[in-house]
């Protein structure tokens, strides 16, 4: 086998005339009386790879690994315009027999079957596109955060309490002392802001054991999570939060052309995104659609119902509902100046389904204290936190948006676990 | 309190003459009779306040939040060439008594009592600028690989099987099923290299239960992670090392000239990196120093005698020892073709100090399972994994670098802790 640099198929049109060496995996093989067509494909694309001689002689299995050297010659008889005359073939990994045809456009198997054999699964161009924009998506935000002064902070996953009070916590023995794997770097993202970092990301798993078996809930993912101190108020973390998003969607529509025409989507509008209090949604809900809430909330058949008259009336995949009661926020959230029995809080709506909750935060220590009580906390079970509110913690406020779901949504798949590469819920912990 | 728009200390000098609000955390004050001088800091600097009237009247403790307004003028008393004279005063949030003196020029407290009050420790800027580096460092690093075509990916931390076959891993419940939190996303980052992305790598927390209380250990870490497909041998790995390292110190030069000078470190040179067979440097050691080594590794003595030798003889911080046996190295590890009792595997040492395993892996499942049977392992524990080397694996290998480890050997820290804003080990899960 002799090794010379490499080209990617992205690159042979460049390359006429040329003789190159070309590697991926082998997508089709259809091998005739005297001449051979290997179909290739790598990261980057699909060629056409003709086969004469004792090159087409070889027992070729499909998704096998393979290294060709030959010429690239026009052809009108392909996508991209070029195909390669095979010289030399080499297998450099031996597929065995695939437990599903992969190379269809559309796979026609089971979503447990095909997270099952996962390595194989994304190799289909549709699913692979998926994690890459998911990739850029992550890099946009990182792009955006970044330019406007923020930190990326890297905060623990074992705690020693959880942030919402210790409900659906994975539990282990950490060295003889309880530890918990952590739902939100909630408490950490509030300190680092207090720690003189002012505006903090942070991209990380969390982890919640909670039993439903839905098709948007996974129990592990990851949460891009933003905290911005030295606000006025919460309108400006829903600001950012626009902005990112508007960013991020951008950037992925310039990095990822291809993989979105293939998925046949297209990004989101964002320059002004609706709001409306909780209340106002519940009383829609009731007058519009004869629908009844939960006590401080949406459920799952609200929030499409607000969704789709969102978008019906303004045009917008997104909505912000504001204003959520005490009774359901966490202690930490402030309450709002005209009605304290309200909280400057927010849950953000995308195609109708929740994927970011945020708000402003207590940063008055005895404030702080105070709601942890009323909300039927002890104090001293949260002293690191509590105490790093004694040195001078400014206005600030964030929100969290879960990768996976987010995803999901801008990608309309119809479960979350298409989202995740290696998925974790209640039934499942491989591959 | 009035509200607008805040002004950076850092773009105060685009400001001089007019009136501006600047909001920040007191760094000193001096209230004298007529007149007071507040020293303020934010997240890009400090500038001098002066105080005047009923405004140096109030009782104002260091640390504390404050909102300052007031016009910008020319002076040559201060660094930075301009001070505010404050018109009006807002504290913001109150800090109490401080646990430590914070704003000196060295902070004379023991680590631990740092740790403790992290949010405040962190504000010093000397310890605050560390951060701000890992930060940009982890940034640079991004942008290098995504220009050479890697996809960032998100494996899970709950897996079923720890990656080195076991050991020192933290075990929990998962709804019922045994499941660790992973050591390495060893397998995963391989899989996803044969799912078709080729290139890959993952930022993300790795966990070890190890019960050593090092300097340089910790049971929680970042793990920056890199694998790469279609290679022709493990030069390449090392030289896809090296060139990320370069990219990513030169980035950190470009976006942290501050930080850099505070703590008075420089980049290190990156064009060429030494290397030494495991078999040299272990001869060296013996010959030039009487020192003896554990079988198959270097001792953290043995790697500091070579990190001299390799300053002084090549002027260079890094050498990477290279061709560990296989016994010494994981089951994955690629088998030397010369000498089948050595791998294709390196380390990397950083300053005298191991940051990096890396090396080719196996890419053949039959070679794979037989690997796994040599060390003694049972292959029906790892199915998942070796079931994907069946669809056709690439040649391919890769490298991890522990964050935290190369941070504090890039800017002299004495203890790995001081390089993680909340580290974990075994006597310590808080804050």
């Amino acid at each position: 086998m002799e090794s010379s640099k490499r080209v990617l198929i992205s690159e042979c049109e460049q390359y006429v005339g040329k003789e190159v060496v070309l590697k991926g995996w082998v997508k089709k093989i259809r091998q005739l009386g005297k001449v051979g067509f290997l179909l290739l494909r790598d990261r980057t694309g699909t060629i056409q790879c003709v086969l004469e001689q004792e090159q087409n002689q070889l027992k070729i299995e499909t998704e096998s690994v393979v290294q060709v050297t030959g010429v690239l010659v026009d052809t009108e008889k392909t996508a991209n315009g070029v195909e390669l005359q095979v010289r030399e073939l080499t297998i450099l990994a031996e597929a065995g027999p695939l437990p599903f045809e992969i190379n269809k456009n559309h796979v026609k198997v089971g979503l447990d079957h095909l997270l099952n054999h996962r390595v194989l699964s994304l190799r289909h161009e549709q699913i692979n596109a998926i994690f890459t924009i998911q990739s850029m998506f992550v890099k946009g935000f990182t792009e955006f955060l970044t330019t406007e002064g923020f930190t990326r902070i890297f905060t623990p996953k074992i705690v020693s309490q959880g942030a919402e009070g210790g409900a659906n916590v994975f539990t282990f023995n950490y060295f003889d002392k309880h530890a918990y794997l952590a739902q939100s770097p909630q408490f950490y993202k509030q300190m680092m802001v207090g720690a003189g970092f002012e505006r903090v990301f942070e991209i990380a798993p969390v982890y919640r054991a909670e039993e439903h078996n839905s098709s948007r809930h996974l129990n592990e993912y990851i949460s891009l999570d933003v905290e911005i101190g030295f606000i006025d108020n919460v309108e400006e973390v829903m600001e950012m939060e626009r902005r990112v998003l508007q960013y991020t969607f951008q950037y992925v529509k310039e990095h990822c052309p291809n993989q979105l025409d293939l998925l046949k989507v297209e990004i989101p509008v964002l320059n002004n995104i609706p709001k409306m209090t909780l209340e106002e949604a519940q009383q829609l809900l009731k007058d519009k659609y004869q629908k009844s809430s939960p006590e401080g909330d949406l459920n799952t058949e609200g929030e499409k119902y607000i969704g789709r008259y969102i978008k019906d009336k303004y045009g917008s995949d997104f909505v912000f509902i504001t204003n959520y009661p005490r009774t359901s926020r966490p202690m930490y959230t402030m309450p709002n100046k005209e009605n304290p029995a309200l909280t400057d809080s927010f849950d953000l709506l995308y195609k109708g389904s929740e994927i970011t909750s945020g708000g402003q935060r207590i940063h008055c220590q005895t404030e702080l204290i105070e709601s942890f009580k009323e909300k039927g906390l002890n104090p001293s079970e949260f002293t690191t936190y509590i105490n790093s509110f004694a040195y001078g913690m400014p206005p600030h406020g964030g929100f969290g948006i879960g990768l996976e779901r987010i995803i999901m949504k801008f990608l309309n798949l119809g479960n979350i676990r298409e989202a995740s590469a290696f998925p974790r819920d209640c039934d499942r912990l491989i591959p």
